[in-house]
């Protein structure tokens, strides 16, 4: 920064880090000078989106001249209907992390406590401390998030959020539904639970309790990024109590969705044979991983998600090992960034072709480290 | 809202109203029941991107399972080349507006003090309010905004943040370069230049003064929104000194850019052809607007702008009148929202089938209304 500059940043801003949350797949491309030869590390959906979605997205370059609704009127309709809430119980936005950024602005005062577990999302808590809140975190607890010792901690610290998500990234793992439903119901009145399920649609049938708007504290966060294929399109959405819902309209960016990107999760939406189709891919890729980890003497985690957690068996460093010879290797994977579930690496499910090199290349790496 | 929640959000956010900065076009669709045969309003480009930027974005479906590069690596790096600044000097968000928003976070405590002009961009207002700053208002003088009238009240308040727009928006007037550089020499050192740019390319050559980045305290806005033909595509960029561009890392949205968009605006950029044949069709538009205005004993405000402010020639009243006639008819337009340049109605330009049909129902509207 120029070292005679007089403007005037605000505290906040002046001291905060300039972090980021992930580093993206293109910045290692970079470094290593050559593109992957396999994505698998951004818990992307390598099948995409429905055809009927692509050619719709496709149609509507013709269009994109036009500003997209900003209210999301039909996107918002279609999911209200689809979850058989109202409309002001639904808001649209820049993918899960823009909603989860407006929502730290709506609560996260310099005062305020959050609570969330030790290495779950990493972007949720770049928005908190980036409004001056503390986090407070409990533990993983047999690699899930521990709704009881979060619920312990939200009143132990008087927490104004709670964030909780269901499955989680970076593990897999979830917990069932009347789980989720006693944390609904311990949680703190005075906290708003976030309730983060953008891996929901490929969880076992039992995983989400129903959607009850009338709970006046509850915040549920889902995607088109992840089942729906769409993570390039940046569609998130969150429902809740109207009360909490006609908040974002006070300060969200009212004109910041694409349009070809509305349109496209509109149709996402409408083709939900399309998005079982995939839940299946998504599962058998799952239950590859499980056999190339077996197969390597590795455990791997049973995931609800598009990705798995596969246990290195050691520490940090062998993980980060494994990791860097697979980047190397021009294979992305990431891993979680804290310990003990620091000793996994985390791949994203891959087709047939992704699979068969990530198999290849995790026995050479491993031999090679052994 | 429910009377018995007892969640807390911030102060400011429990105050804040729920405004929108623009309703957009399908709300009123929706309200009159019909969609409009020509959406002249919301200072969009009807003659849309490169045929090139078309065709990315549409390949682009293919990849939308992918998340865009967090660090828009390859469109900043052309827009660096195209000004002649470093990679450091640039940053990309979702649209202008997204930008503003960030940098009012960056600067607007709620001890701050920011200067615009009344009348003036509304989304910028929104966002300052929003992080609850205080706004003062110089006004705009012969229909443009007033340089000095804004540095001396910048310096009387003491202010953080000066926005100034050249051209500006709603009138579509502008101040020659030299005008600019005087402000941006006189804008005190305490206080951030937010130099909106947003219509510069349809701007006479000696408009924008030449960008230099070592100045620390001006930020210039510009967008593929409007001359580009990308509004629903959502692509802005800030140029700057290195020490203020490096602040939106702290705060933004990392993953917020749509995949199709940045690559489409890296095409788009690249065709400078179809960029100039695009200004010429808005040169012919806008005459084709003053002559309308004429015909039907009108003045129109000369415009830099891909819209005209045609002064309908008495109070605020008539000016609502005539636009609530037009979209009674079906033609989209919008008004400024101060007097007294609340006595235009500002059109947005269209192709020839929208300028023949402006054209037939003013006329209708205005014998109406005489």
């Amino acid at each position: 920064m120029s070292q005679n500059y007089k403007y005037r940043l605000t505290p906040l801003i002046k001291e905060l880090p300039a972090i980021v949350p992930f580093v993206g797949p293109e910045t290692a491309e970079r470094d290593i000078g050559a593109p992957f030869f396999a994505r698998m590390g951004a818990n992307e959906n390598v099948f995409g989106p429905s055809p009927k979605a692509k050619e719709v997205m496709r149609q509507a370059a013709d269009d994109i001249w036009k500003y997209a609704d900003p209210e999301s009127h039909d996107l918002r309709t279609a999911l209200a209907e689809f979850y058989g809430v109202g409309l002001e119980n639904v808001m649209v936005g820049e993918g899960v992390d823009g909603l989860l950024g407006y929502t730290a602005r709506m609560f996260c005062s310099p005062d305020a406590k959050v609570v969330t577990t030790q290495g779950s999302y990493p972007t949720f808590n770049f928005h908190v401390v980036g409004y001056g809140s503390t986090l407070h975190y409990a533990q993983f607890k047999d690699d899930r998030e521990d709704p009881e010792a979060l619920v312990e901690m939200a009143r132990e610290v008087d927490a104004t959020l709670l964030y909780f998500s269901n499955p989680n990234n970076p593990m897999g793992t979830c917990w069932p539904s009347e789980t989720v439903e006693s944390l609904i119901e311990n949680v703190p009145a005075e906290a708003v639970l976030i309730l983060d399920e953008a891996y929901i649609e490929t969880a076992p049938e039992n995983t989400a309790p129903p959607i009850d708007v009338s709970i006046p504290n509850v915040l549920r966060f889902r995607t088109f990024s992840k089942a729906y294929g769409m993570a390039g399109a940046r569609v998130g959405y969150v429902i809740g109590h109207a009360g909490l819902i006609a908040q974002y309209d006070k300060i969200r960016n009212h004109f910041g969705m694409n349009r070809a990107a509305q349109m496209g999760a509109l149709a996402a939406l409408d083709d939900q044979d399309y998005l079982h189709e995939t839940i299946n891919k998504i599962k058998n890729a799952r239950e590859r991983i499980y056999t190339i980890a077996a197969d390597n003497n590795l455990s791997a985690i049973p995931s609800a998600t598009n990705f798995v957690a596969v246990d290195c068996g050691r520490d940090t460093a062998f993980a980060k090992s494994v990791l860097d010879g697979l980047v190397a290797r021009r294979v992305f994977v990431r891993m979680p960034g804290s310990e003990p579930q620091s000793r996994c690496i985390r791949v994203s499910v891959g087709n047939d072709e992704n699979l068969d090199l990530f198999a290849r290349e995790l026995k050479v790496v491993l031999s090679d480290l052994r």
